[in-house]
């Protein structure tokens, strides 16, 4: 499945959630990673980001797609993180 | 089609980007927009934006997707921007 994980927390915990997102998927961009991952590597994820943010102040959105086919990534500008091609 | 909208871009022009990008989609985090557009005004919105950016500053990255059969979204913690259930 492929993600989307868009974050916003708090500046003293955003090292520890961008450490621990980069051990499943690739920084593309300020708070944005993305990447191709398994179900199971997902739910791991998802578990670990849980136990670090704080729910009355951190936001987390995971947008997961079962196929890429009738999707599309156009990317401008700089480009800053580290997936080229995902489509 | 469904779009979700990143951005990293300068400070100088992050409120004229938010604000062109507000008319097409609807903010959900930091540097975040999503929603459901025509493909023409799709291509507005790219026109616009790209009229705005600094090219070697900034930094945009268009997900778009035909349909929303095969995704999901989730949302945890603080609930930041305005869509609700968009799948």
């Amino acid at each position: 499945m492929f993600v989307i994980l868009v974050y916003d927390v708090g500046v003293k915990r955003v090292g520890k959630v961008l450490k621990t997102a980069r051990r499943y998927l690739t920084w593309v961009q300020n708070s944005v990673l993305e990447g191709d991952i398994s179900e199971t590597n997902f739910k791991k994820l998802k578990a670990e980001l849980l136990m670090k943010i704080v729910p009355g102040e951190d936001s987390l959105i995971f947008y997961t797609f079962r196929t890429k086919n009738y999707s599309k990534r156009e990317e401008y500008g700089l480009k800053k993180g580290g997936e080229d091609i995902f489509l």
